[in-house]
Order: C-alpha cells, then sequence, then structure tokens
C-alpha cells in the first residue's frame, strides 16, 4: 500500500482540508436502516428512539500535541473538557446529553496516577451534566496521548434543532461570551514559551482566570437548553461554536441556504478578552470570529420570538439571516462590510 | 502534573494492566440515569429504548504499531475490520448492529486517496452487515494513525444476553473455529522479517489463505445471531472471543460466579491452522486459548437446549459449566487436568 502514502502523485490531505474531506465521505455513506434520521453532517448523528424521543449521537478525538498541551494542561482539566466538549454537541441540536464512552490511547510515560487525576475531570463533568460513563476502550500507544469520547442523548422529536432551519429574517443569537477561550490559549502559550527558556521562572497568570477557565475548563451549555424549554423557545437553527463564530454560522447559513449580515458591535466580548487582545495586539473581533474552542451557542430564532430573548442576560442578538444571494457579511463598528471567511481550525 | 508521569514514586500501568485499570475505572464510576440499563463490565452499554428494545453501544479505539502494521495490513482490509471487531460486540449481547461512528487521526504521511482506500473498506463493511456510517471526527496526529469505532445496535428486551448469566451444568459453546486469526499474524510477521532482510523477496502467502483472511479480514458472527432467532436458542451468557478462549470464558466464569470444564479435544481449529502451528513449533491449542482475534462467539446454554445446537456446522460444544468451587479448567488430550488463566492481550 505504500504508493497510496505520500507521493507526489497523490494528493496530500492539506489539499482538501477537514471539511473537504469530510464532504468527500458523507457522498459516499449509504442509509441502510429507516431509524437512522440523520447521519453526517449536523452536530450530533439522530436516530429514532421511541414516540417520543429521537437518540443524538456524537463522537470527538483529542489527541495531545493537536488539541491540548500537557505542558499547560492538568490532566483533571484535560479530563472534564474531553467530556463537555462532546456535550455540546448534544446541547447543539437542542437535546440533553446521558451517557458517554470514553477511550484512551496512552503511552508508558503516564502512570496509574495519572490516568486516574484523567478520569477525575471525566467523572467530574458526568456529576455536573448528570451523564453517564458507560463504557469505553483503553490501550497503549507508541508516543503522546489520544482521548475519544462519544456522547449519547435525547431530544424531544417536536424539539430537535438541526443547522438547516434557519429561515431569512430569523434574528442570529449567541450565548455568553466570545474570543475568550483563544485570548486564555495566548496566555497560556505565552508562559509555555518563557517557561521553555527558563524552567525557574514562575508563571505569571494573575489577572486572567476567566479566559483560562474559558480555555482549561469549558462548559457545554445545557443550561441554555433547559431555559429554552422554560421559556418555550423553539430555535429555527442551532450550532455550537468550536471552530469560530464565523466557521459556525457560515455552516448554518450553507446547511439553510440563506445569507446573513452580522454586526461586530453586537458580538459579547469579555472586558478581560478585549483587554488581553489589544494588549497581545489581536483584534477582538478576530478573536470572537475566528478563536475557536468557546462551546457557546449559536442558534437563529424567528424574530416574533424576539421578546422571550431581549433582556436576557445569557442572549445577544448579533445579526439577522438574510436571503442567499446576499451571502454572509460582517457590518464593523465603521460601518463598512466585509464578506465572512472561515478561518478556524484545519487541523490538515 | 509532570510528577503524575513515570517516576519511581508512582505506578507504572504495566503494573495494574487493562482489565486492573478498567476495574479501578468502574469502581468509581455513579449512574444518575435510570436509563442506563447497563455499563461498563460487558461487550457493549445497555440503554432504554422503547418497549420492546434495549439500545446497544460499543466503542474500540485501534493504533498503528499496536493493534495493526500497516507493512502487511491493506488499508482496506483495515477499515473493514475496525468495523467488523466493533459490530462483534453488538453481537456479543445478542443484538443487531445498525449505525457506527467512526473518528480517525493520520499523519500528514497519508495521502487522500490512502483514506478513501481505509474508507472503501468501512463502507464495505456497512454494506455487508447493513449498519449506517451517521457521524465521526477527524484530526491529524503527529504520527502514525488512529482509528477509533463507536457501534450503536438494538436487542429485544427479553432477548438480551450478559456474560454474567452461565449457570452450572450449562453447556460452553463456540462458533466457527478458533487459533486462525493468531496463526495468520505468525505468517504476515514471517514474511514482513524476510522483507524487512532483503524487499526484493516476493511474501510467500501461498496455502494460507485461510488464516490470513482470518487475520485480515474477520467478520462479525451477526448470521449467529439471526441463526439464533430462527432456532429459538437463547444462550444464558455469551462474548465475542477478541482476546482468546482462555481470557473470554474466564470473563464469562469471573461475572456469573461459576467454574468450568473445558475439553482440549473438542476445541475447533481448522486444519489450516493445526499445521501452521505444528510448522512454527506452536501448540495449537495455545493458539486456541490464547491467540485472540478470532471474533466468535463464545456462548453457554441450558442442557436442555442440547437439541437445538446438535449437528449443527456452526455450534461446537467445548465442555460445561461447574460449581465455582471447581474454578476453570483445560483438560487436555491426555486427561491430564490444567487450570486456565488468561494470557491474552495485555496492551500495557
Amino acid at each position: 500500500m505504500s504508493d497510496l502514502f505520500q507521493n507526489k502523485n497523490f494528493t496530500p490531505l492539506s489539499e482538501l482540508g477537514e471539511f473537504g474531506l469530510i464532504e468527500k465521505i458523507q457522498s459516499s455513506v449509504q442509509i441502510y436502516n429507516s431509524e437512522t434520521i440523520k447521519g453526517i453532517g449536523d452536530d450530533a448523528a439522530v436516530i429514532e428512539k421511541n414516540d417520543t424521543y429521537y437518540t443524538l449521537v456524537s463522537t470527538d478525538i483529542l489527541i495531545e500535541g493537536i488539541h491540548f498541551d500537557l505542558i499547560y494542561t492538568p490532566l483533571k482539566h484535560l479530563g472534564y473538557k474531553a467530556v463537555a466538549v462532546n456535550l455540546s454537541d448534544i446541547c447543539a441540536m437542542n437535546g440533553f446529553p446521558k451517557q458517554i464512552l470514553v477511550s484512551i490511547a496512552v503511552s508508558n510515560r503516564f502512570t496509574v496516577e495519572a490516568i486516574e487525576e484523567l478520569y477525575k475531570g471525566i467523572l467530574l463533568a458526568c456529576d455536573k451534566y448528570k451523564v453517564d460513563l458507560v463504557g469505553g476502550d483503553t490501550s497503549t500507544i507508541h508516543k503522546g496521548m489520544v482521548i475519544s469520547v462519544t456522547a449519547i442523548g435525547e431530544v424531544e422529536k417536536e424539539k430537535i434543532v438541526y443547522r438547516n432551519g434557519a429561515k431569512e429574517k430569523d434574528l442570529i443569537v449567541v450565548t455568553g461570551d466570545l474570543g475568550g477561550a483563544y485570548m486564555g490559549l495566548q496566555i497560556l502559550e505565552r508562559e509555555k514559551a518563557v517557561f521553555l527558556e527558563n524552567p525557574k521562572i514562575q508563571p505569571d497568570l494573575e489577572g486572567n482566570d476567566y479566559i483560562l477557565e474559558r480555555q482549561l475548563k469549558p462548559e457545554a451549555r445545557k443550561d441554555i437548553i433547559e431555559e429554552f424549554r422554560r421559556l418555550e423557545i423553539q430555535p429555527s437553527s442551532m450550532i455550537d461554536i468550536s471552530d469560530g463564530l464565523a466557521s459556525e454560522i457560515l455552516h448554518i447559513c450553507k446547511q439553510s441556504n440563506v445569507g446573513c449580515e452580522i454586526y461586530e458591535e453586537k458580538i459579547p466580548i469579555d472586558p478581560q478578552t478585549y483587554d488581553r487582545a489589544r494588549q497581545f495586539i489581536i483584534d477582538p473581533t478576530t478573536c470572537a470570529m475566528n478563536g475557536g474552542e468557546d462551546y457557546e451557542l449559536l442558534f437563529t430564532l424567528p424574530l416574533k420570538d424576539y421578546d422571550k430573548i431581549k433582556n436576557h442576560p445569557d442572549f445577544t442578538v448579533i445579526g439577522y439571516i438574510t436571503e442567499p444571494a446576499k451571502k454572509c457579511h460582517l457590518i464593523t463598528k465603521s460601518g463598512t462590510v466585509h464578506p465572512i471567511t472561515a478561518q478556524g481550525w484545519k487541523h490538515f
């Protein structure tokens, strides 16, 4: 098979990109079971459960050196985050997570005590979100650590929300604030560089609590899904923000076949995120648009429901859906119009 | 966290072993949802689905250099096998697989064409078993390849079979034959060694078709689950043989709190497996007991059902369940009695 490996006659994965690869796979998939309601292409797969509910399933793989750096990530935090980011995908379908399976592959550099720390974080997330760890697999690997998490949840059939339901004139809403996780990562990377140069210097993390927590211990917004039920809010489309606002709104608009206008001045950014971005000479809006890992929810809502969310501290209206021909644009604070392009994480 | 890594004050994972680690994790797990029927500790997790069915979920992680060697494993076969071994876990609960999620992490050594080969195998298995590929994740990794597969299935509630239901005097039955996958691996490892010494020598694989296929393209015994329904057979306990007969019967006996006697002369071994084992100066019974990767089903059956399976070409009775005090024994062809100990794959 060696002729299929790196060779000038073949296509490097970087040329196709992650989304290109997924589209290629998706196009060759065939569905055999009528109980499979929705396969590849949303935050979670949707499977028939019973008269009232669908089952939701989502999976993520996390690789040391790609998705996390153990120099500054405590193993307990890593375990917590690995679970939270998966549960976030279930929430993004307007569902509630119920069970997880966790597989790990670790090199012999890890001790029993290290793996116990990782599982303390995993089980802390299970307790916080009331999900059950029901299975997994363990293996050795020559180098590094790999964590694969599968989350299972459920959603009332009439409440399921896909990426493709956004309609013209719908409001575009985000929860919480954006860009913090990215700025937290910049702080950690800076302190890592200092440490590698001189291991005797103590890391300077003061005054960065909020953004460090956004990076190291993100939460799945299960509380928002509960709030939707309480306020009788039914989003027309939804996605979680793992790759940055730009990438996610493009997913919604592409799959819903609509355009959008987003107002820079409306994008919620925490003061700490804003200050640190300025200090690092990074545009705070860029952090929010392309930073990723905030795990907030991005959803669209019919205009008639505006009263249900206005003045709610968790929700910010940042724009609205337009006809497809209008494409996707960011209206800057100075009033200029920029096309939105995805610059989220491209692993390949 | 570096003090939790390899350090003489801490416990190396090898000291605990894979099963020890799983037991440690299992003991700290708490279940919050009444819909979680069975968590860690069987071939698949069991979740409430509807009045008639349970949902089954199982996951495996496969690591290059640990579980597969791309020098002699075609990527298409690898994709097929990665799916089949997961579906086997669903079958081991007496259930039918319906959906899978596949995550891959690959280094930049892999081209688009290589990944397409892998997915051809994955989709071939989907077609063969009529399961739907409904999701997954893709990532890069610094070195090698990791494949994580999650299988989802269902089983009629009254037909579910756990590992812990074996009763005294039950028959112990296996499907197909054992040890072939292990001998196939020996052939491939021999030819790899020859190739590494002199890449010009063509591999000598002739006359080994059956055992090579057992290693490279194992099947999940979904056909047996269908046969159980047709013959109205309800095993009292069941497991799939991934780590070797010894390890699996010990799981059944430990979880059922029983002992067993297995007769060496009854263990089904294919003539090709037998011949090659002799040629390699390996005891063929050792291949069957400790070789692993055959993915046949091992189950127990009340004595009264013997008529349903006798003379059936797929089933071989190899022994019977005893009271717990008798422990687990192998009765050799010469009539001597050996305690059965697990020597299956210990990754750590």
